[in-house]
């Protein structure tokens, strides 16, 4: 196995020139105030992630004979896209094994990508298993998703980047799941300039580095939760551990919730789609996780392959908690009229009803009574406050607002 | 008043060039298959559009005296955040005439950006004239949003960009509200490479320069209706009806329909946040309306300010077309265990129950039956007809599927 050098990163960076999409650095001021907060779009990155860069340069250094065989990994995620757009590119071939219930709109992107798709009955480490048999079987190559020294040359081409744009930047600030990425970065960073300052994020359901350095040794987490699925790794790879350990001036935790509003931020002020792992930088600097505080900082937002259904849910709830949207109960006398009261006041005010649930048959209030719940489009907290306000001037009986 | 060189766009790039961001070009396959398709990011611009480039370019033309006194202007969107953003990063003051209704959220985004808001009970052509009122009152200068030749040089830079980051380019497709921008882009890139075809689009529900170039003179439509805001204009400029009449190479429309579709698929694809306005260039692209075969062709994308509550929607209803969301109707018999067979039905095929309503009054239907509509998180239109056909196969009668 080659090590990693310097050279292995600059030679990544020539090989790669040819292949990916340069991803300029984006002023992003909004995201924290006190600091200089740019950020490197890999999210707009070909496959929608930086996993192209390690999976690509990986490939590209295969001798004829390997290459003749092609390649196997094991991903339901960005790494399975990158390969298969990498080997497809390379004109060899790829097989993905996937877990069978892997959403249908990765397995479909990566059969795009023109990867043979193995669907394996079971989880994650089940697909892993079979791929590794199948490895052994067709004598293909496995293309790691981290711990490996050029898929982590790769992706610390990302770090020569930032250096290059801005010779000046004080902290990079870096998504962490197997921690491939920190390490690349890190390592490529601090041969050239180590005073810049290279910190780690992970969600705080799913921290296998952060433990890891804490205690001083490899360690792998019995269970992880975070809406941050591209980052959810129970276990470093020894590699990584050992360049993290070395390289990274730290690796901090940021919760779910702050995760989702740094999605939110990114799509609102910066027109940008995140994926959860991707935003977990943003997460980090905007929530004052890091002593970034006057420093000229990158946030390097790994990926934005997010799920549209999981995105709208997103935004239901920043519309929710910004005041955007309210659902309100309230207890009506069933006789008539009493509806047009309610809507009266809501259209008078401006709110744009979106949803109406209207039942006699709650226990909870009394027996001539019904509720009426109501979603209602709203400007801001205090526009819902004025709308409840009148209600309760009009004698309706409020039972919720949501 | 100054008139339109290419000497007087290159100025204005000089000028831009320390106060915009810059906005490289990105790679957008999957926007039509048959031709060679890039982006002009503009809604990745400060202020979130284009529309600080005219702005900025005008105000710094004006004379210390000028400045002295400030600027104004009347607008609900774009212009409004170009002009604020220009005039505070000037230190000069400035003005803004808003329609008491404009969306609080563009209100406050103004505000924010340092302007001095002047909320005008009515519509838009009451702003429009308390600003020309305030605008003699107070003797500060009037920033028009399109007809005038400093403001249309400013939008010409990305004109000058694309030529520079893209020499060979074959085709720019341009929104078009009141024209500013397709006149600047037009007439620099035609001044520099006139086999350049550069192409206007337009809302088919806001058709004034189409209208106006078909019947060879200026008109004013009685009414305009389009989701994409930005570009509802009922009257092209003077200036800008000639400079478009004489530069571009066409101007077409796309329906509304199209561009949510556009719009979803910048979102999908590739990670960016565009508003109406901004997308329907690529809706051009995408739908087939202008002849781009085989071209190198860049579709600049205007803006991206966007209502979140209004991306919400076109997200649902692009979830709802592409059969990763459903709306099913069944009536049950009103018996113990109905429900229970239906909801093991729809979990047993990994479908994702998000709402339900259960009610007995549905008076098309049996005495003894209720309805139950539900609202299913699914896979893609096959997943749906699975879920129906073994509801249908349990002999559940199926009202409705949406």
């Amino acid at each position: 196995m080659r090590e990693l050098t310097l050279n292995e990163v600059y030679k990544a960076s020539h090989v790669l020139k040819s292949i990916i999409k340069p991803t300029a650095l984006i002023k992003a001021s909004s995201v924290n105030p006190n600091s200089n907060v740019f950020i490197k779009p890999e999210n707009l990155q070909i496959t929608g992630s930086f996993k192209v860069r390690g999976a690509s340069y990986m490939i590209s250094q295969l001798s004829d004979e390997e290459k003749a065989r092609g390649v196997i990994a094991s991903s339901a995620g960005n790494h399975a896209q990158g390969v298969a757009f990498s080997a497809t590119a390379s004109g060899i071939k790829s097989i993905i094994c996937l877990p069978a219930g892997a959403p249908i709109s990765k397995v479909e992107a990566t059969r795009n990508l023109g990867a043979e798709i193995c669907l394996v009955p079971g989880v994650y480490d089940d697909a892993f298993n079979k791929a590794m048999q199948l490895k052994d079987e067709l004598k293909m190559t496995f293309v790691h998703p981290f711990n490996d020294p050029l898929v982590i040359a790769g992706q610390g081409t990302i770090g020569l980047e930032i250096l290059n744009d801005m010779p000046d930047v004080e902290a990079i600030i870096v998504p962490v799941g197997g921690g491939g990425l920190l390490s690349g970065i890190a390592y490529a960073v601090k041969q050239l300039n180590p005073s810049v300052k290279v910190y780690g994020v992970q969600a705080a359901g799913a921290p296998s580095m952060v433990r890891s350095i804490d205690e001083g040794k490899l360690l792998c987490l019995d269970s992880v939760s975070t809406i941050a699925d591209g980052i959810s790794v129970k276990q470093p790879g020894n590699l990584t551990y050992e360049l993290c350990s070395k390289y990274a001036d730290g690796v901090v935790t940021v919760t779910d919730d702050e995760i989702c509003a740094a999605i939110l931020l990114l799509l609102e002020k910066h027109k940008l789609i995140a994926e959860g792992a991707g935003a977990i930088s943003v997460a980090a600097a905007m929530f004052g996780h890091l002593p970034i505080e006057g420093k000229k900082t990158v946030c390097v937002v790994s990926g934005g392959n997010i799920d549209v259904t999981f995105l709208n849910r997103i935004i239901n709830r920043g519309l929710q908690r910004g005041g955007r949207q309210c659902t309100v109960t309230v207890e009506l006398m069933d006789s008539p009229g009493q509806m047009l009261i309610v809507t009266q006041i809501i259209a008078g005010e401006g709110g744009n009803v979106t949803s109406v649930l209207h039942e006699r048959t709650n226990t909870e209030i009394s027996v001539n009574a019904c509720t009426l719940r109501m979603t209602i489009e709203t400007r801001n907290r205090e526009h819902i406050q004025t709308i409840v306000d009148k209600l309760k001037a009009h004698n309706i009986h409020i039972l919720s607002v949501d």
